[in-house]
């Protein structure tokens, strides 16, 4: 079969341009397997179709020329009557465009946190299995600036600071999200512009789910009171934050190693050396002796209670906070696990 | 004139309470004079009054008990008919209150930034100059957690990261805001249980005005979508940043008095010695090296544009930046100012 040679058009010269420094800045080599995790909408049909142009032509950063491969992973969530049909589509439409191999995968959705995060889970569990049976080298996912930005806000909700609103990451371990800085107008055009058809899922239109009513809502309510731009500023907004997160986390790292002592089944914190750390390290300390004890991620109010043992130390007793005790006695606060640890923690 | 004595509901005990914890955390000592700026709007109203209530009760830290002098300043902006009138009840309820001195400012608003901005300035400007008249030791602002959610919200507009998200700050110089933990709700509640008539702005109501809008119509939009207690998460937020931007602020500036070098016209950084920084720490001793330079605020992208020098160097041209020029000549990035500087900076 030749391979269709669309127009270049701005949309798809930006999209693949970005998946071409993403290979790039993500040290991808000659003969790798990249996979493209694809639902078959826009966004990661353009991403798949844009790869499979770049991957033969791509040159790694020894200057090889034989290319990278490019593979894909489709998921049936089962959640939709025809969705069978519908990857088994996608599937099609990603050979015809190069893509091989082109796995499909049926999952099963539980219900653990709601339909959107359990259909999450199932997912990536899918997309690892198949990369780890592929030998893949690293998976691409088609989230872009727009899911950024819904993403933000979606942490806006939660009030838990930088670490709540500092998005996705454009690299996290084997995942690699290329198109964080294309529109989704931009996947669509590149669809467009290509002749491809994507599918349109019926969910993104579902209200049932936050996400969409913070895309099909929100966003045009601050692009109206705001002015236009706000998904843009959103996406930057994560990136800065993830930026200073890395500094914070490394330094609060560091805190934690020099101030708290683990222990059997608790962690104890010296109240001098902690007092001497600013606010947001201690913070950090105190989250990351919840994370060693398994307990589950700590509300800022419950840190901050923690924090008053140091600073408005007037006798309290005991503090009971999910999955943790947590006790001042004399010059050192403990944090005692309530729960059966597994191995190797502490 | 009896003291009033409204019954104590939680609303009047919340007000009271954050009052006297932020005068003893501002270290106010007894016979102090603090000002409370006051629209004579439900919230500066409530300030004003609580203010009052905890004054002549407060002991400072060293336990004294002369309490501190609690005195108001009513700024008349002449941008609304009847402003004057409006300025004079105000001064009026306050000096009911206790008051003492109680001074009213007519000021002229510019049209620098749009008229909110140059309100604010004209506003701000005449506050301080009541404070230096009258030795008062603090201003107390009536700013209220609903007001720092909004602050946030209009801060993700520019998306320049923490720094446009972290609000107002509880304590800056000489400025207290007590309220930044009360809702708008409770000063309103405070002032329906003391029988305190606030004066309601019609300009709160005007949609010509950003912040209105943010209020008025995103923030119930944001409510309605994310669930209720967005506000509580704006407000977390913006604290969480602020503390992150203490440690982040501090690191850039002892990386800046290591990687720089002010000359008479311009900032020389050595290119090895800077690259080994962190991200959040690079963009910020950029920007830092703008503000030495009195170039404004830049953006992201220019900020980028001046790290791409160093991390993706391949002969650029000088880059003209709003007030600098910034050129890497070898080893060396130099930042160069295209204005006349004011004395003492470099």
């Amino acid at each position: 079969m030749p391979e269709s040679r669309p127009r270049l058009t701005p949309a798809i010269a930006d999209v693949r341009r970005t998946v071409r420094e993403c290979l790039e800045q993500a040290g991808i080599q000659a003969d790798d397997l990249v996979l493209v995790a694809c639902s078959g909408g826009a966004d990661s049909l353009a991403l798949a179709a844009a790869a499979a142009f770049e991957g033969p032509r791509f040159s790694g950063r020894a200057g090889e020329s034989n290319g990278v491969r490019v593979g894909a992973v489709v998921i049936d969530h089962g959640m939709q009557p025809g969705s069978a049909e519908i990857a088994a589509e996608t599937a099609h439409k990603l050979s015809v465009l190069g893509l091989y191999p082109v796995e499909i995968r049926t999952v099963t959705v539980g219900t653990d946190g709601g339909p959107e995060a359990a259909a999450r889970t199932a997912r990536y569990a899918a997309i690892d299995k198949v990369a780890e049976e592929t030998g893949a080298n690293a998976v691409l996912l088609g989230h872009t600036l727009n899911d950024q930005a819904e993403t933000v806000l979606l942490g806006l909700a939660r009030g838990s600071g930088g670490r709540s609103l500092n998005g996705m990451a454009a690299v996290s371990g084997n995942y690699l999200r290329p198109l964080l800085g294309i529109t989704r107008q931009t996947t669509e055009a590149f669809c467009t512009d290509s002749g491809l058809e994507p599918w349109h899922d019926p969910m993104n239109k579902d209200q049932a789910y936050t996400r969409v009513r913070v895309r099909e809502n929100l966003m045009p309510a601050l692009e109206a009171e705001l002015g236009p731009g706000i998904a843009e500023a959103l996406a930057r907004t994560a990136e800065t934050l993830r930026e200073d997160e890395e500094v914070l986390a490394e330094l609060a790292l560091d805190a934690y190693k020099r101030v708290a002592q683990e222990r059997a089944t608790r962690i104890d914190i010296g109240v001098a050396e902690f007092r001497a750390l600013p606010l947001a390290i201690r913070h950090r300390v105190i989250a990351l002796a919840a994370l060693v004890l398994q307990a589950p991620m700590l509300a800022r109010v419950h840190i901050l209670a923690v924090d008053a043992l140091v600073d408005d130390w007037h006798g309290q007793k005991p503090l009971t906070l999910p999955g943790i005790r947590v006790e001042r006695t004399g010059e050192t606060i403990a944090l005692h696990t309530t729960k059966t640890l597994k191995t190797g923690a502490c």
